[in-house]
């Protein structure tokens, strides 16, 4: 782990990260030393900070110590975190904050290879996403709605439901992405995805995606689904960079059973050079 | 400083406060070794704690922490921040989490006395609330809200306007509080605060409002407001815990002088023994 450039794991009790959460975050996935799209994540880190105001880290700098992290950790989930640092007392984005920036890595999560393939079950959530358009879209560390939905069900005192992933609606009914993770719907030949402009996390994944559709002209739209629209599609898949992409097999009442576009994406990713 | 009633001032970088903002504050004003309201504001803590499923440390042990404190630093802005801890990577609240508690404390600030008694320049922030009436009133640490609606006019960089509080909307239009205060209204002999049941934060002072109301048999609804209504008011002011109240003598186009509810509430705070 390293805080600022330096061995540690260890903050400030008066870093805005936590007195506010005020900063952003990326998790990836790294295998044999190299972490998965990492250029994509810096792209993202920096639009995300740049809407937040804060001054994000030179690529130079935060990829030499990557390189470090993983030379000595070379598997992994590895989470980077910037945050607007210390400043005085109060709401104020202080003027000149010097920002915190730090990496964490953990055990790569030991997912059933068959989620992938035959799909996960996932359920609705009754939580409702809340509607900000000045902070959808961005990974910020204001997460606590996504932990009050992962709570409804991640309940290790509960019989084991099996449940993968939640889908989150926000309140005006539309769906908007699973608890971690973003959402495709396939129907009719086109990829549909949530439009991410007053809820949730546009992730690095959901453009990969997007770059696939362009890629193989297979249309797709960005726009408001509703419930209804989403039990109703052909497929239904969810994308992070920690599990890639799993079909869903179950929501609601609805089964699905095979997932062609899904497995057509996989495949492309699986043989896409490292990047 | 105190961080799980040792000395100390970090925080490890695991800590759900920092990951997700998964967890709750409250700041006090101490005086000659007094936390104002200590009580009213362990009721709050405990009341935010239970209502995020975080178990709040006894009332107890933060006494005796807080009175450790205070015989230090007798006068100040103490900050109590209760996370819900570590945990295993991921979103969904781990079973046995040790919750993390930790104390700071800061000087007071120096406001101009002058505000308190002729009212301050409110501004009206672009920023409108989002909704969520699962953390709404709380006083969680997802304060990214707050954080864009300070920076509006917070700038260190521009001349000083003067702008002592900025007024929050939520997305419809509702008026529901300040960046860092609670908001009433006087209309025709009628104490009037917003509903914060979708937005906002329920403050020790606003309850201290609405007690003082009852004992003084002066009618209070709690209710929405409109900006219209708010610009309408006989009279308007901001509580929080630092600045007690400020009445508000411009906001927009309207100019107030004169509070005469306000200025009662105030004499009658401060003749109330210390408690």
């Amino acid at each position: 782990m390293l805080v600022n450039g330096k061995p540690g794991n260890l903050i400030s009790i008066r870093d805005r990260g936590l007195l506010y959460g005020d900063g952003v975050f990326r998790t990836l996935r790294a295998t044999q030393g190299k972490a998965q799209h990492w250029l994509l994540h810096y792209q993202k880190l920096r639009h995300d900070c740049t809407a937040l105001g804060i001054a994000c880290p030179d690529v130079g700098l935060l990829s030499a110590e990557l390189n470090d992290l993983l030379a000595r950790h070379p598997n992994g989930v590895v989470k980077l975190i910037v945050t607007r640092g210390e400043g005085m007392r109060g709401y104020a984005p202080p003027d000149c904050a010097e920002t915190t920036h730090l990496w964490d890595i953990s055990p790569l999560p030991d997912y059933p290879a068959d989620w992938a393939i035959h799909g996960i079950k996932a359920r609705l959530c009754q939580l409702r996403l809340s509607q900000q358009p000045r902070l959808a879209g961005i990974k910020h560390l204001n997460r606590l709605e996504n932990v009050l939905a992962a709570a409804e069900w991640n309940d290790a005192q509960l019989p084991d439901s099996g449940i993968a992933e939640g889908l989150l609606l926000d309140i005006d009914g539309n769906a908007i992405e699973g608890t971690r993770s973003n959402l495709f719907l396939v129907s009719q030949g086109e990829l549909i995805t949530p439009d991410l402009s007053r809820s949730g996390v546009a992730g690095v994944q959901r453009d990969r995606v997007i770059t696939w559709s362009t890629q193989h002209n297979m249309p797709l739209q960005i726009r408001d689904v509703g419930l209804d629209e989403v039990l109703h599609a052909d497929e239904l898949f969810v994308v992070n960079s920690i599990i890639g992409l799993w079909p869903v097999r179950e929501l609601e009442q609805r089964r699905w059973i095979g997932f062609p576009v899904a497995m057509q994406i996989r495949q492309a990713w699986a043989e896409e050079p490292a990047s």
